[in-house]
Parts: structure tokens; C-alpha cells; sequence
């Protein structure tokens, strides 16, 4: 954390800030934990000087021990005369008004620039920034200072990934076992009985990363045919699986803080001619990703190089044809950590966050949509881009469309 | 959702706003869900006028199926331009200024005042908010009005808080299964030839939960001793349990979209004379909580009430010293629904959030604390006021502090 703090004080420079507050509904807020590690508090506020002790503000007396447990300097519930304002029952706006200007006077500050990152309710914050603007506070947007501090993954942090990502791969072992016992019966996949649906697959993906310790936050998606030829459907749980159709299956489970992230599509039986090639090419696409992911690259370069690939197989692409619904439609991956969708980014952006460096953890995920046709493909490995320049895949699974290659 | 559309209109009304704005990072955003419904969408805004159908827009065509899933009238990536700013890598600000521009005059709004929900970065918020009150836009904190819309449960809401309670009933029960097996060698309990850890209970919890389709966003408590005499201590994954303490177990699970919150407190063998003093003197002021909780009651009076019953056990109490740490340290409620935490409240409020109704789901959970003889007890029901005034427990499970008691 040391680190990170000599990082930030050197961002605030840059920006003419005095320091960083962080707004938060509890300790788990993606902007807090780089600076907090991991503790169990609720509504919170963390200031940071630009030079100078950070210190952590908490609400209630009942988080003490979990608040001394991050090592910061604390601003107590007494120091924030909290039974005063707890009688006389604040307007939240105005609790977390006072909460920062207190927070900020006893830190040392006086009225001046200071960046603003955290995350909560819009209209609270909103009306808690326009309060303090009155006394002199100049806000400057600061969640993207965060973000690039967590660009670069600690040892600790890459190691909560991959253990996430190892659960996700057990995960979809255990989905392939399923597909690869299911029978075929009048166009439909059959197991144990009876006809083999969405939720079954769902079932069993979610208890395979539970037993792990992770969760589904933000859901997952088991997208058969049709709904796998768009991308962010999350699939039907009633629709009965086919043989020959493309199942997309993609598992952003997390532990406790971080996320993992992985994609695969499976087929049960002989895929139709245009999905195998359609896989084909969005294998060769992924292998081609790995080659050109090198530290200093631009994520959009990387972009730029695929759709060109994928043209040339005789596909739409969002540099081709904007806005496209066929073809290949999205982006080639997104940095994961606290959050899912982190920096490095894959958009054309000109920063330091388009940049693909030692450290950085990020999916390369081609993947190729005919929902005219029924169908889509999409790979997705979770990567790590390490100090010696090569990358590491933290999920190590088998690529192909039949199931049984997962056995 | 067209009763809820009926009231917010009244709400704007009242505060002389022309629509509701909800910003959000993704549809599961609990100021969203009441409009929505359940679908599988990132970022996106929703623009409910005063009058006039409301609006959702979202920022990517992959998301097109989920978007018309809410029925609603949509602002399509085509109508924002996406494929522009996209290519031109709007900062986050910009973007969610641009976007709830383009909403709000797709929806036939001009500048004034708008009321503001939905959660996200501080500094976007702040920043976008910024930027747009310089064309004229007036913001109102309107996360309020989506709370207080949200307080009354439809009975499908309810249906999935039932759903996910249950749920929490079966984990405590795995988890009393195990204390009950355990056997006390030197001054340890273990269980299948090893110490019994607050790990393993966790686990199994884990695993209760899990086989429902639940999951634990928000982590859970399992406190021993002096852990369990701090009521926000989440517990030491490594202590091994001892026979005679006290054992607080919270969950506070969540299905998709809607939480439970349930906690029993545990004794393995026979309790000391003040843990079993403190037990009975909870139980009372639960049984109590149970009939003073009536609709039309003031939460904070069913907390005074039950602070004056605590003050004749010979506790300290909120009310008696506030800020207190030892004895009764907090609020005897909370409402339950998309947030752990919503309304109604039972602390010291003038407004309609503090008054028990038809409809509310909440918890009652009244609690002793004596960290410096290193016990806690905590006795939480998730209970739900119904039409006929009489109180549902949602959370039917014993109250013993024995576990036998739940075999």
C-alpha cells in the first residue's frame, strides 16, 4: 500500500490536489480497498493528503476494531460528534456533507481542490459536492486515479485472481460433464431423465464455484443458439438444450474482493459447417491475441489487429461497420481486479489505461455473433501480463466445442 | 410498476420536479430494479417524467433483447449517437453528461429541476451533475423517493424475500448441526477429528445458502466470544470455538435482487450465568418488539420501548448513554428489500421512512454486548407487516441458544 499512496500523491500533484476523498457505502468499495485491504465496515470516507497520514472515517462505534484493523490513522464516530447528529436524524446529503468536511479539516486541509472518487447514491452525492462547493471545496473527478492505481496487480492481488479463475475453470469442468452425459432425444438434450435445460447448467456451474467461495455477483450467462448470438444474453433458464446449436457459457464469479473471468462455447454433437468455422476463426483470432498482447502495446492496436484477421475470414467488425450486431461485435477484452470491467482497456482511448503493461491481469475474448444464423462463439481466456513480458493464462482450459475434450 | 410510476408522479409533484433521474452502473441498481424488473443490462439511465411514459436508455446494441425485456420505451445506442462517442473516447463525466442530456430530451424535457437516483462513481456523479447545471438543469437528491417508493413490498417482492429467508433458516440449521455434533476436548469443541473453527461453520453456511441459489454480497458474521461482543465484527476465520461462549451467527443472503437477514446466537454446553441472563433479557425484548410493532407505530418508539425494558435489566442503552458500547449499542431494525438496509427506519425520523405499515418487510433484532466479559447475544427476525396488521416471521427458527434446539 506504501507504494500506492506515493503513487497517488504523485497523481494529485499533477492535478493541483490537495488530496483524494473517497466516498464509500462500505469498506468493499473498489476505490477503498487498494488503500483499506480487506475489513468489514459500512458507510465510510477515506482522505488522503497529498502529502501527510491518510485517515479513515467510520460512522459507528461498533466497527472500531474492524476500522483499526487497516492500519490507518482513524477518524472516529466521536471525533464526528456522531451521537449529535444521530439525535438529530441529518438528511443524508447532509451527513455525508459533514462526515467529509470533518473528515477533511481534521486531516489538516482547508478549502481547495481535492479529488473526488468512491462510489454511492447519485443524488445524495450530488447535493453533499453542491453544500461543500459553498465553502470553498473545488471538486475534481478522481475515480479514474484510483482506477489506474489498481492497473498494475500487487503478488497478493494476482493471487486472489487466479485462485478465482481456478474455481471458474472447475466450474466449467463440471458443466462440460453434464453436456458430455447428456443423450439426444427428438432434437433435444436429455440427463437423468429429462430434458436438459439452461437452469440445470446454471445449477451446477453455481455450485461448483460455491463450493469454492465464490460467488455470482453480477449473475453469469448460459446462452444457447439464438441467445448466444447476442452477446449479453444471459440465456433463458427454461429453454431446452440442442445438439449442433452453440452454447456460449461465460463465469465472472469473485472471492471475497476480486473477480475472475472466463468464456467458453460448447457444442454437443456435429457443429453446423458456418459454426465451426465461425470457431475457427475466432480460435485463430484468440491465438493471434496472445501474440500481439506485449508490454507497451495499445489495447486498441491489439483491436485493430483482430478485426483486420476477422475481416479477412469475411467478417463484419466494429471497425468496418460501426454499430454492427453481426459478426464481431464488441471488444477484445477488459482489464478485471475489483472490479470486472477495469483498466487496461481495449477502447481507443490516447492514456496511460490504453496501454497493456507488466502487471496488468485482462481477458482476451474474441468471439463471433450470427443471431440471423443462431448462433455465436465466443473464447475467453483471463491473462496476466508478467514482469518478464509473457503472458500467463490463469484459465487454462480446453478450447474446443465438444464437451468431452473437458474430461 | 404502473402503481409505482403513479406514486412517483405524486412524489415529483410534490417536490416540483419534472422527472426522475436514475443513473445507474447496471440494471441491478435497487433504484432501478422497481422499474425495470429483472434484466441483464451495464450502464444505463432511466428518465421517468412527471408525466409521460418512462424511458430507458442503454449504451450498447448488444443489450437490445434484455432492454425491451422491461418493457418499457427505449433510448437505443442509435439514438445517443454510441458509434460517435465511442470512437471519439468520451471521459466517464462527458459521457454520463451526454447520455442523460440526450434522455432527458428524447423524453421532451427542457432545463429545470429533475430529481436525482440511482448510484455510482462520486466523482462521474459529481462532475456530469456539474456540467449539466450549467445548461440549466436544477438537481433535487431524489434517491428518497425511490427508497420511499420501495418501502411497501409488492407481493412478488415479498415472494423473494420469503424465498431467500428460507434459505437463511436452512443454513442456520447446517450450521447448529454442527455445533451439535462437536465434543469438548480440552477446553476446545472439534468435530471430525479436528478444532471446530469459525472456517468451517462459515463454509458450511456457504454451502446452505449456495444450494438455494443464494449468495452473500455483503459477506456474513460468524463472531465467538469477546468477537461476538462487537456487533459489526465479521470473526476470525482461524478461532476455534470453546464450549460456554457465546456464538453470534448473522446472514444476510441475497437471491438475485432481494435480501434476507436473520441472526441466532449459539452456546455449546451450558452458558455462564450473565451470557444466559443476557439471553433471556433479548428474548424478552424480542417477544415485546413482536406486539409493540404495529401499523402505524414510529419505529424510533418500538426502540424506545425496547430500550426502556433494557434499562430495567440493569443494560446501558442507546437512549441512556448514547454512544455506548457495552449493553444495548444499536437500532432494534431496519427494513429489508434490494438494499440490507432501507426503509422503514427505526431511528429518530420525522418523516413517512420511520412509520411502521402494511407491507414493510423488516428486521427486528434487538442485542446485548458486554466486550470486557467477552460475549454478545444477538436475537434477528425478518418479519413482514401484513394487510391484517399482524406481523409475519419470515425467519421461523428457535431461539435457543442451545443447538440441539434446532435438530
Amino acid at each position: 500500500m506504501a507504494d500506492r499512496f506515493a503513487e497517488l500523491s504523485t497523481r494529485l500533484e499533477e492535478l493541483g490536489c490537495e488530496a483524494l476523498l473517497v466516498l464509500a457505502r462500505s469498506a468493499q468499495d473498489p476505490d477503498l480497498v487498494p488503500f483499506v485491504g480487506s475489513v468489514h465496515i459500512g458507510e465510510c470516507q477515506l482522505v488522503a493528503p497529498r502529502s501527510g497520514a491518510a485517515r479513515l472515517a467510520f460512522l459507528t462505534p461498533m466497527e472500531r476494531d474492524e476500522a483499526a484493523a487497516t492500519g490507518l490513522a482513524l477518524i472516529t464516530p466521536e471525533d464526528l460528534d456522531h451521537t449529535r447528529w444521530q439525535s438529530e436524524a441529518l438528511e443524508p446529503a447532509d451527513l455525508t456533507a459533514w462526515v467529509a468536511a470533518r473528515a477533511l479539516e481534521l486531516s489538516g486541509l482547508t478549502p481547495g481542490r481535492v479529488a473526488l472518487a468512491g462510489h454511492g447514491p447519485a443524488g445524495v452525492i450530488q447535493a453533499a459536492c453542491a453544500r461543500l462547493s459553498k465553502d470553498g471545496w473545488v471538486w475534481v473527478p478522481g475515480n479514474s486515479i484510483v482506477l489506474a492505481l489498481r492497473k498494475r496487480k500487487t503478488e497478493a492481488e494476482v493471487e486472489a485472481i487466479r485462485s478465482a479463475a481456478a474455481g471458474a475453470c472447475e466450474a466449467f469442468c463440471a458443466v462440460a460433464r453434464l453436456l458430455a452425459a447428456a443423450t439426444v432425444i427428438d432434437g433435444a438434450l436429455w440427463l437423468e431423465g429429462e430434458p436438459l435445460r439452461v437452469a440445470r447448467l446454471r445449477a451446477e456451474a453455481g455450485r461448483a464455484l460455491s463450493s469454492r467461495g465464490l460467488e455470482q455477483p453480477k449473475g453469469n450467462i448460459v446462452a444457447p443458439g439464438d441467445e448466444a448470438g447476442v452477446p449479453h444474453s444471459a440465456g433463458t433458464d427454461e429453454r431446452v438444450l440442442r445438439p449442433g446449436e452453440s452454447l456460449v457459457v461465460d463465469l465472472y464469479p469473485r472471492g471475497p474482493l476480486f473477480f475472475a473471468d472466463c468464456t467458453r462455447t460448447f457444442c454437443v454433437g456435429d457443429p453446423p459447417e458456418p459454426l465451426a468455422r465461425a470457431w475457427a476463426a475466432v480460435r485463430a483470432a484468440l491465438e493471434r491475441a496472445y501474440e500481439w498482447s506485449v508490454p507497451g502495446v495499445r489495447g486498441w492496436s491489439v483491436q485493430e489487429s483482430v478485426c483486420a484477421l476477422l475481416t479477412e475470414h469475411g467478417e463484419l467488425t466494429p471497425i468496418s461497420s460501426p454499430g454492427t450486431t453481426v459478426g464481431y461485435v464488441h471488444n477484445l477484452g477488459h482489464g478485471v481486479g475489483l472490479d470486472l470491467h477495469e483498466q487496461p482497456t481495449f477502447k481507443k482511448v490516447s492514456g496511460a489505461e490504453g496501454v497493456l503493461r507488466e502487471g496488468d491481469v485482462f481477458t482476451l475474448e474474441p468471439g463471433l455473433y450470427h443471431p440471423e444464423q443462431g448462433f455465436g462463439v465466443r473464447l475467453e481466456d483471463l491473462v496476466r501480463l508478467g514482469d518478464d513480458g509473457t503472458l500467463e493464462n490463469l484459465t487454462p482450459l480446453p478450447y474446443e466445442l465438444d464437451p468431452r475434450a473437458y474430461l
